[in-house]
């Protein structure tokens, strides 16, 4: 017997800041499940920067949203049909199909996560693809290495807190920004941080320079714009930028300019490197062998800004991408 | 007895493209080499594109040049006197004190070179700095491997046309930009390249989507600016780029503005490296024993645009930031 279900499909591309009429709550019937297929119940769903790339028709490193369709993103649910041996009804699964109350796929394209002590949702998260973004990005795409003064913008978000956290547990110092002096406060006082800065206060570069007198060596960076050029400025001779995303741009309406000191990156022999998480599943069980023990004994903490209910997923994205987060941003469904 | 000799000295700081007037030609007295010296009568002198940089008082890889004091870049010269049991009268050496007739210094700061069938300025290109520039830039930084489709910018300077001969060698599709349609027949009628453009006959991006329909896997950039844009436009994923130099904005007297597709470097997982050669020294024996032997049997050719006189050796450096060079600009003094 097919499943009631409600999605929220891309209505139309945004343009410049997505509006909610970007966004079309429907109701929809699933089908039951067929052979080696599932039927889940989400019960959390991810909003993340990267879906505003999606959401415009540009070639990317994934397809865009299509327009009249339910849009896609990580989501964590129960199963409540199974036509598959290896998934159990009640066990908790992660997937790519969020954005809708229910879901039929294939038991293969699901993974089931521990939720012993563990909350649901860390699986978006600490846990999830921030997490993993976090823990390749500084290690392997930057380089971290003995004695790197660390800088994250965004770093009161749900990749940039735990690139400051495991920064931190290596014995850096630890250099970030947000957006407003409550995050601010929260990198200072929850997560350890040794330095932190509103970047609506001022200057970035003239924040930076104040932060870390002796520059900087690594920069990780998830805003762009005037964040990159001031790392430029500050970073020390081999200095390493792994740029993981650039939010400040992502609602431009025309290309945002780049930074005007990019002759700098001669000079000081730096190196920036571009990368997306999906190039470094491997890295995976390493990343859940460190932060699962270091979240048990609460070495690693992190926040939700959690929003109610699959009706307001695109008021949770919209918030998102004016940075009214701090740490991960989800929707609680159902 | 003192040596009388002559030596362009940095008058002014040149603010934009520098004029006749921020150089001066003074004659001066040399002394007799003390223990461990040599006297040397320059020959050749080079002269460079980062050279802008240091007539500029601004913190660097390399200290500004003083005003009131020479110039100094690669020269060759020929041993005059000696009291160094390392080096004999007649011998050629090369050395950092340029932009003068003669010099006294430590025979430890010069290097012996062989002459035997290579004219003696060729230890100013494409067996010195650029050729290493060229060698380390394109292997080391750059990662050339197999399928690479390799860009060079400024292909028909010094650096550009080794980078790009090199990679021919190797097996690679090579596409090279130019200031002239003399330069670009050079590249694609003497050099091998397979593709190559005048990149003043319009849109950069433009002229590299049609030598490239396939996109490009390594740019070495000698160029910058639209240059660098283009080709982040243009790189495949998992691109690289070697950032050698940015002539088109040594003369700028405003920053100069920066890519406006950064974002592209995410998506596509680029990866943007800055080098200086000093720090690639160990690379030279390799370079020699590749780059010798091809030489002498013609795989690998070169050019130079030769300016006769010391005095006129700021003319020859004014030139070649004008792009008035095919291959590498030289000084012939005396």
């Amino acid at each position: 017997m097919p499943t009631r279900s409600r999605e929220i499909q891309l209505a139309a591309r945004p343009h410049g800041e997505p509006k909610e009429s970007d966004f079309r709550l429907v109701e929809v019937e699933v089908p039951d499940p067929g052979p080696g297929e599932i039927l889940i119940r989400n019960t959390w769903m991810s909003v993340d920067p990267y879906m505003r790339g999606r959401m415009s028709d540009r070639k990317s490193y994934v397809p865009p949203f299509a327009v009249g369709a339910p849009l896609e993103g990580g989501a964590v649910g129960e199963v409540v049909a199974s036509e598959s041996e290896d998934r159990q009804v009640g066990d908790t699964v992660t997937h790519q199909l969020g954005w809708r109350e229910y879901v039929v796929m294939p038991a293969a394209h699901t993974r089931k996560v521990d939720v012993d002590g563990i909350s649901p949702s860390a699986h978006l998260g600490v846990l999830g693809m921030p997490g993993l973004t976090a823990y390749a990005g500084l290690l392997d795409v930057g380089g971290l290495k003995d004695g790197d003064v660390v800088f994250v913008s965004g770093a009161a978000g749900a990749v940039g807190s735990l690139v400051g956290q495991l920064a931190k547990l290596r014995g850096h110092t630890v250099i970030g920004s947000a957006g407003s002096a409550a995050k601010v406060a929260h990198l200072l006082d929850d997560l350890g941080f040794d330095a932190a800065f509103n970047y609506k206060d001022g200057p970035v570069a003239d924040a930076l320079a104040a932060a870390a007198p002796d520059g900087i060596d690594l920069f990780f960076d998830n805003v762009g714009g005037e964040h990159l050029e001031a790392a430029i400025g500050a970073l020390n001779d081999h200095g390493r930028v792994a740029l993981c995303g650039a939010i400040s741009g992502y609602n431009a309406t025309e290309p945002p300019p780049g930074p005007t000191n990019m002759f700098l990156i001669v000079g000081k022999r730096l190196t920036l490197r571009g990368f997306i998480v999906r190039d470094h599943a491997t890295r995976r069980p390493d990343m859940v062998a460190e932060v699962v023990p270091a979240l048990r004994d609460g070495r690693i903490t992190f926040r939700e800004t959690v929003v109610e209910g699959l009706e307001n997923a695109p008021a949770a994205f919209r918030g998102l991408l004016r940075g009214e987060n701090t740490g991960k941003m989800v929707v609680k469904i159902g």
